[in-house]
């Protein structure tokens, strides 16, 4: 298994009128996680594009369990579970307010593209080479 | 059965370095497509919000299947297959682009609460009575 | 001169927790402004861009006056009080709500480059040429 | 002058199809900045706003000189060049690459005004009392 943590601060810019933040900037933070998490293997997403392989969003589920607020410092729990192989990675990712309470959980899946003929691709070398660790 | 077309031009706002809609940016226009579906029953979110019920988001899935671009005059389909009841209320959405290709389908399952208590209640009777002309 | 009016209706996304719509929403909204003024000419942004010209923006200057508030059907005005010659135009632009009062007033100044080198170019001859008739 | 540097870092989201993080997100950052900026004075801008007072903004003037791009390390500078009085008070800010290269620069207007009479107040001595060491 491979697990990272995050944090972020709630921008004045992501609520909305109910005094929370809006439902949809909660999949955007999911995204800061990924990043992160990519990040802390010791290479980066840029890293990735860069080498010619786009990860576009197939699937998003996610379940909202208590709002998230203005100024809170929120903890973005990104993990895998399974050792991504094929085409396709999916995270586990949960959100956390400061009392790590649970705000919300989602699975999300990706697939590796080829950026220039759009095609579905292995996982790149590169970034299954830094996972391979953490599942044995 | 409830179903409502609405449709929205991509902005360049809008657009992520994929040279694509941002995948978190489909989930918010189909905020606009309920927003839109309910006004076409004669009243608005605005006055279901003004009367003290506010409608969070508990759950949102969505699946991906093609790119949606810039300048597209997109076309969201939302639709209640089954007449709420209770404090639930779950939209089938989907987004079509200009060649009325699918870009993306969700379900997107939102909750009544009271403002000011933030307590589940009953689906008010001013959004209901709307709704049941379509279900007979 | 040139001007043209285009509407758009505040989405829930765009407001923040002080209930009214978060400011740097409102540039945005000018740029749908500039877009939908562009393609009343029988052009569009999109087009310039393919023919491989990018207009960044250069400098905003905008003025609060009023809030902007949730469901409004706002009124963006675009307006050239000059031909754009050389590499720069700049935009004047109002968004007014429902009662017609005045919202915010900016000036936007953009460049056209050429997107393969970046550099300084003149206003693409796409363009003039439709906004010529304007000015005589 | 009372001047501090906050770091944020550009997240996907964030760009748009030119490559480049959109125009109207950077307005989005310097509101990063002034957050921090406060927060480091010992008070926060959720704890001004409890204390009834919100902080619209009145004027943004923001010149744009080189693209900040996706996954860059930026820095955001916020200086109070005058201690402010009334019900003004008038950020410069400025955002700068992980080179150290000035990308933008603005000056940001913002008032004081009571939460519940939406009337212009003087600055708040919570505030104030924070700031005035910086002036002498």
């Amino acid at each position: 298994m491979f697990s990272f943590d995050t944090q972020l601060r709630v921008r004045y810019a992501d609520t909305d009128q109910m005094q929370v933040v809006y439902h949809a900037k909660l999949i955007e933070y999911f995204e800061v996680g990924r990043t992160d998490a990519i990040r802390s293997l010791g290479i980066t997403y840029k890293e990735v594009e860069a080498a010619g392989i786009i990860m576009p969003i197939v699937r998003v589920e996610c379940n909202y369990l208590r709002p998230a607020r203005y100024d809170e410092l929120l903890t973005i729990r990104t993990t895998l579970n399974e050792l991504p192989t094929g085409h396709r990675i999916e995270f586990d990712q949960e959100i956390y307010n400061e009392e790590n309470k649970l705000l919300c959980k989602a699975k999300i899946l990706l697939y590796f593209l080829d950026k220039a003929t759009n095609t579905k691709q292995e996982i790149p070398e590169i970034l299954s080479g830094r996972l391979i660790p953490f599942f044995n």
